[in-house]
């Protein structure tokens, strides 16, 4: 076999799409290169624990490079990929003070979604988005730091605005965020605190919706809101952001009334858009993005006119399908599945069709809403659904066994383990806010020179 | 008792002087006030842990506020302190967009020390020291990132100074991270990459004295320096730096002929100096710093013609004693006894007695020196004995098991589990490097806008 050329596979993104259509092509004859912004695969669902400090990032992000470690016809490499040459079938990438190509035999673009502030980029200071460890670590940094600064506050009005809290978005990732602030300010600060009570602490949790977990359906959704309810959130739909500065946010309602709400702290779970490299990708194969910047794709996920580059995940756009973790699964071991039957010489084009597992979210410690087929779970039952799956999820006996430990911690007790706020939080947003910098891509990019 | 004043305590600092002066107070008529830059207490000698992906950040850095909860005679506040007025005995700090004074009847300060270039503070940014949880963090996205680099590299050259690592210092937090990452680069590291062998690594540990471990004595020093021999690490003894820059180090030998070493990865674990609020209370106070700026003290640990203020600590300067950690907590509970004994009219003024219980640094897993008394121990013996002291003094039961958690997936498996890199770290850098921060003070100040 020595000298003889195998099939080259590239794979972009290592999260659910890159990792599970590279575990895919694990038996296939092909020499595989996973190309990822980041050295870590993020396991998404769990992110909002790291940002109340109930998880630590090595728990949710194990290394890629690990978890591919005995399938030897993976390489990783770390990498921002700037273009593809769909003609010539390389892409450019860009590591820190380097910039190098790949070339393939077939392509899966799986470069995920980042936030989107619906064409507001200038928001993303005052209020991060919910997409990587960077953003939970800087959420994390903010909720315990606005405690902190409440506690030193001598005005009644600026203390207040430290301790009121804002989540947009009451998608399945904006009610887990209320509901732990929610926890965090009643079950684990106080007693932590002298001059403030922490259960004074104001929660809010708005949408322009008029439902929360809209998806998931009204009984579903009336549960969750009752839930919320209980937890002190308070819920207000049909309210439209239209401003974001440090101090507060800005809203219209539903009659078009103006409010204001004064908060610190504010986070954006509102919408997502695809990773600006399917624009790119999209532009170089002739193909259409949709509105939120996702790859229009053919029924078996490829481009038109490039059967060999394929594109799953988030960064899809097909049937109207959500952007969440299974999508990006299926999809990605349907494109390993077609690669394989190409190399085979078996006819392939087969349509992508996916199979809905259901979807859930916890609203707090033993509370949960799960929607599996006809199946509706809420409270301490779709809790334990909630609890099983994850565990079955979560990459790595390792991973399994210590979040359960603080799971327990944090569900029994009522500690958060991970809580250290660091400088480089600090530094990174004052860097963030100077620069004007709303993407990551820009900064991992500027940083060339060292 | 309603509107009667009590005697009031200031402690900054919540490393292991500021906490344990606190504990000591816990049954006293006093009010306290424990002011610190981070919200947490560092556990200072597993920071190496967290450096090399063993521990996460959690596990060694436990919020202070949390560890003190149930005294009630304590309120812990976010600040830098920048100033005491050691007339009017008030002191004033800073913390992000606030400026905020603090009035105390005695004041203990365990405000501890920085990393010391010994001048050269344009080495920094370089070759980043080990005294905090954003020290670790930046090393550990280097450390784990120069591998990432190595492998993308193409010329040999390049390849082989991401592949060199360069420990400044042999005390034991040196002799530590060097053992640390010959364990990443033998045992964790082979097998995940593909184009370059972790195992070829060069790790160098630089002194300019002419023993590892020197303080321990010859007959452990010598067995330190057979383990990290076998460990593969390459001891230079008698190199003195003159240069740091972005792509290496500049030595020169004891007979003053220069030496450079190709390298991109280097830390700096060579010195400290006292916190910068040590001269600024000296000067304020009228008493002396020494060499490494630290304050002169009485017998007592008072500043001369101050008896209500007390020095503790890594700041502390008396009868040359070593900046660790049972120095700290011994001076801070002799500072809380003199103030119990104060109040209660007893005659204060007793000279503080160190009784030193021994010092351990561990080489690699399952090999530790360890001397106590007249008792030396090494190998597993000293390990064992390592590890027992390190559980007992680990701060909170759920610390302690995550923490022996972490150590069985390391120890007895090959794994790391927190080696999440972010770009906060590249950013955070960028920014230090931009501004050419040394002092992470600065920073917190220059913050001043949010």
């Amino acid at each position: 076999m020595a000298g003889e050329r195998r099939h080259r596979v590239v794979i972009v993104g290592s999260g659910f799409g890159g990792l599970f259509a590279a575990k895919a092509l694990r038996r296939a004859p092909v020499d595989i290169t996973l190309v990822a912004r980041t050295t870590h695969h993020l396991f998404q669902p769990l992110l909002y624990q790291v940002a109340t400090g109930i998880l630590s990032p090595g728990e949710v992000a194990p290394a890629t490079r690990e978890i591919l470690r005995r399938q030897r016809n993976v390489e990783v490499l770390l990498g921002d990929v700037t273009d593809v040459d769909v003609e010539g079938r390389t892409l450019t990438a860009e590591a820190p003070g380097t910039t190098f190509t790949v070339g393939y035999d077939s392509l899966v673009v799986a470069a995920g979604a980042t936030q989107s502030y619906f064409g507001n980029d200038g928001f993303a200071a005052h209020a991060p988005g919910m997409k990587s460890i960077d953003d939970a670590l800087e959420l994390r940094g903010r909720i315990f730091g606005a405690f902190e600064m409440a506690e030193l506050e001598t005005d009644p009005v600026a203390a207040e605005r430290w301790m009121t809290f804002v989540v947009v978005g009451a998608g399945a990732t904006g009610v887990e965020m209320a509901g732990q602030i929610a926890e965090l300010a009643h079950r684990t600060l106080p007693g932590e605190f002298r001059r403030i009570d922490p259960r004074t602490a104001r929660i809010l949790l708005l949408d322009a919706a008029d439902a929360v977990l809209g998806t998931f359906g009204d009984e579903l959704s009336t549960k969750a809101l009752r839930r919320l309810h209980q937890l002190g959130v308070e819920v207000e739909l049909g309210m439209k952001v239209v401003g974001v500065d440090e101090t507060g946010i800005e809203l219209v309602d539903r009659y078009d009334k103006p409010h204001r709400v004064e908060c610190m702290t504010k986070m954006w779970a509102a919408g997502v858009s695809g990773a600006p490299l399917g624009a790119r990708l999209a532009r170089a194969a002739g193909v259409e993005t949709d509105r939120a910047g996702r790859v229009v794709v053919e029924p078996d996920c490829t481009l038109a006119g490039h059967p060999e580059i394929f594109v799953v995940g988030d960064l899809m756009s097909l049937d109207r399908l959500p952007g969440v973790a299974q999508v990006a699964i299926q999809s990605a071991k349907h494109a390993a599945g077609q690669i394989t039957r190409r190399l085979r010489g078996e006819p392939t084009g087969q349509p992508f069709r996916y199979r809905d597992k259901g979807s859930m979210a916890t609203i707090s410690r033993f509370s949960a809403v799960a929607s599996v087929g006809k199946l509706r779970l809420s409270g301490f039952l779709g809790w334990l659904l909630w609890l099983a799956v994850h565990l079955l999820y979560l990459v790595g006996f390792k991973n399994r066994v210590t979040a359960v430990l603080h799971w327990f911690v944090s569900f029994i007790g009522r500690g958060r383990s991970e809580r250290t706020v660091t400088l480089q939080q600090v530094l990174a947003r004052t860097a963030l806010i100077e620069r004007d910098v709303s993407e990551p891509e820009r900064v991992l990019r500027a940083r060339g020179g060292r």
